[in-house]
């Protein structure tokens, strides 16, 4: 089978909204039937809540709703299952794996949250995982995975193997001691090479790398994608094994973890889905749109003092955009690549910082003039001024020096403070770009105004 | 054994250093053994180019040596082993997956590529990898996969996968027909768990999901993330098995789309380290400098034929910076929000997408009225005169209505059109909106002037 292309979710997605329109049923349930719940979920995604409902509906059974259900973004699973009777919901959830089962009763009301949890049998596995952190290891992880008593023998291991019908996947088996500690890890392929009397603690590899249920998901993304794992185990504090982080639930942590830095790159947030309504949209967007009224009006404050030069030379007005444009551009640019390159590892910490600043003066320096001639040059043609020419030249050099040289060391010292950087790149950063820059360009303009007596069209 | 953590990272940096700029050679010795190939990966990354090589010439082993290059960025693995005789480049790559071997033989120059390919056995494996699309399924498969005969029984594939000791991962076991079409999969586990002398075609999953040599490795990232599969079996044009696409590989390619989307908004180039070097940098970044200068250029030019309103009010000239610089940012947090949702398919094709318009136009108007009114007022009390205060707050409400839709509907229509909406939020789009905001600004003052008679600090 092939995958399931673009083209292939819009064409499934035009069919089942057809359908769902003529209210054929027939018809719906048979493309329901031969459709990947991961793919009934992008195109619900993409639906009205009423035809959300509708299909949902139609799915056959608990496990299907089940399975489109974890593979869709919240609330979709609280709107589903809050209006359900109780025992309906809890046969939903029964085939979930209970990390995902909890996350949503979590975001149940508290009332069909209760009903829901008097129904389940592992309520107390439920119950307990809801009690981590949410973006913590203990907050992902699953309490179901495969563990082998180290004394045994590679023959009563596989036995044993073969009992746990629970568990769908086997990444890596774990080794515990009598107490319940992790003590190693084991591949189901060596443990299925060797011969059947050797005992699984000579089988198996003792240097086991574990994080602890309050680890930061983040941390134990970054960790999971270093070394290639494709799960790794959850123990207490007291070392006892109790779940494991698999590679698909680290997947969704590192995407998040990159729209987040996105989002607050440009002040909109740290979630998608957070600015779903219009009123929650305006609630994380307008702080940062007041921090840059904020320095807009210093900015007009500063323009303001510098009155008589912009009444006597209406032309300097006219390169304000330019100046602001182009600085915050560079600035941008390259506290981008800092806060990219510090999210993926790249740049950590020591004598390589002080490189990568002092390369960024070089780039801005090199930039500024570049872009300082051009559109100085430009400028004294334009308006039959050297003076004009020199003071934006000037102004934009060191406009574009300065904020290259600010876009890459702020990042850098917020990460060094353990602050976020990907904030550095947010409107904050534009606008005290804007603030230095109307300061500069204005200052030289006055400045060289009492040395160069300006002429030309504006003077 | 606890995770590696930042700062534990930082520790084992400052110790290496420290031996290094000794020249303690038994200490280094003692630390590279007990240290893991990701982790001092890491650590590489940060040294200046004579530390790595001096500390990548004291790993013991050609094994140790492969482990740290297949771990660090390109070019780290051809400046090690360019200057190396052949054979000893060759006992390295030897020690790599094939996939990791053909990329670094494809960095290095043709001469001591010849020679290496001259003395690899797995010569010809490799130069066929090397013959795939860098960014395609071919180029990121690896060759070296577990295959069971359809007819096999469980006993006979169980022998056979006991025999296969060059596999080090098992990630699914994939089951091909004598002509090695792929035909099924199995899991290690379900093989295990089967009565001896049933036959594999029996245990067999048979809608076994594959991907062409030739499909987008982004497709292929993005399929393996919505299943939440551990690999992805890659055939030929007719369907025989020739690799599998693994999910570290496929967490990599994320991480790169993701820097390449963040790094396009701000039009800093696709990939970190292209911008290394201080020509490379500027090459890539100019362009969208230049961009932003013509845009700018135009700005100055359409204020330039508003000279007699501005030279009238030259008071005008002090909220252009918070106009540009609200409207931009208005829209960058539309355009970013909408891209990032495009990106991890939130938002795909269909009647949501005009939802989304619709709301964003929503969204524009209820802050284009708030910050119309809070700067008008505040321009209104500052310069003592109501029309500079109309002028402003009409100004910014019909700046940020405009961009706010803009900001939304332009990567939209981009991926429609099946272009990359990440270039939406680049220098370009803001300095469109910059052009269209002065546009806006001094027409409407301009037509403001014959109706209400200026007056206040700047008449």
């Amino acid at each position: 089978m092939a995958p399931t292309s673009t083209s292939r979710i819009r064409l499934l997605h035009e069919t089942l909204r057809r359908y769902l329109k003529m209210n054929a049923g027939d018809h719906l349930d048979k493309v329901i039937a031969k459709t990947r719940d991961e793919d009934l979920a992008v195109v619900l995604s993409q639906m009205l809540p009423r035809f959300q409902q509708q299909l949902f509906e139609r799915l056959p059974t608990s496990e299907r709703k089940a399975g489109v259900i974890v593979e869709m973004q919240a609330p979709f699973g609280k709107e589903m299952l809050e209006p359900l009777p109780p025992e309906d919901a809890a046969a939903i959830l029964r085939e979930m794996a209970t990390d995902d089962a909890a996350d949503i009763i979590a975001d149940l009301s508290e009332d069909q949250a209760q009903r829901v949890l008097d129904i389940l049998d592992d309520a107390e596995q439920v119950e307990e995982l809801m009690t981590y952190g949410e973006d913590t290891a203990g907050g992902i992880m699953l309490p179901d995975f495969v563990a082998l008593v180290a004394n045994n023998t590679a023959e009563e291991a596989l036995r044993a193997l073969r009992r746990s019908a629970d568990v769908e996947m086997i990444y890596y088996i774990y080794v515990v001691d009598d107490a319940g500690s992790l003590v190693g890890v084991l591949s189901l392929r060596k443990l299925v090479a060797a011969p059947p009397e050797s005992l699984v603690k000579d089988l198996m590899d003792s240097d086991v790398i574990s994080v602890r249920t309050d680890a930061d998901q983040e941390d134990v993304a970054t960790m999971v994608a270093r070394y290639g794992f494709v799960a790794v185990p959850v123990v207490d504090d007291t070392n006892k094994l109790i779940g494991i982080v698999t590679v698909d639930d680290v997947i969704d942590v590192l995407q998040d973890e990159a729209t987040e830095d996105i989002l607050k790159m440009a002040g909109a947030g740290t979630e998608l889905g957070e600015t779903d309504g219009v009123w929650s949209n305006l609630r994380v967007r307008a702080p940062w749109l007041m921090a840059s009224s904020v320095g807009g009006l210093i900015a007009a404050g500063v323009m303001g003092t510098f009155k008589e030069t912009i009444e006597a030379h209406y032309y300097l007005a006219l390169f304000v955009p330019i100046i602001l444009g182009l600085s915050g551009n560079v600035g941008t640019q390259s506290a981008t690549v800092t806060v990219r390159a510090l999210a993926v590892g790249q740049l950590v910490h020591g004598e390589k910082n002080w490189r990568v600043v002092r390369r960024e003066l070089a780039i801005g320096i090199v930039l500024g003039l570049f872009f300082g001639v051009l559109i100085g040059g430009i400028g004294w043609a334009f308006a039959q001024s050297f003076f004009y020419g020199m003071t934006i030249g000037l102004s934009l050099a060191a406009g574009m020096i300065v904020s290259n040289v600010v876009g890459t060391a702020i990042p850098l010292v917020l990460s060094r403070l353990n602050i976020d950087p990907a904030v550095a790149t947010g409107p904050l950063v534009t606008t005290s770009v804007d603030i230095l820059g109307i300061l500069t360009y204005f200052s030289i303009a006055t400045l060289l105004g009492a040395f160069l007596p300006p002429s030309g069209a504006g003077g």
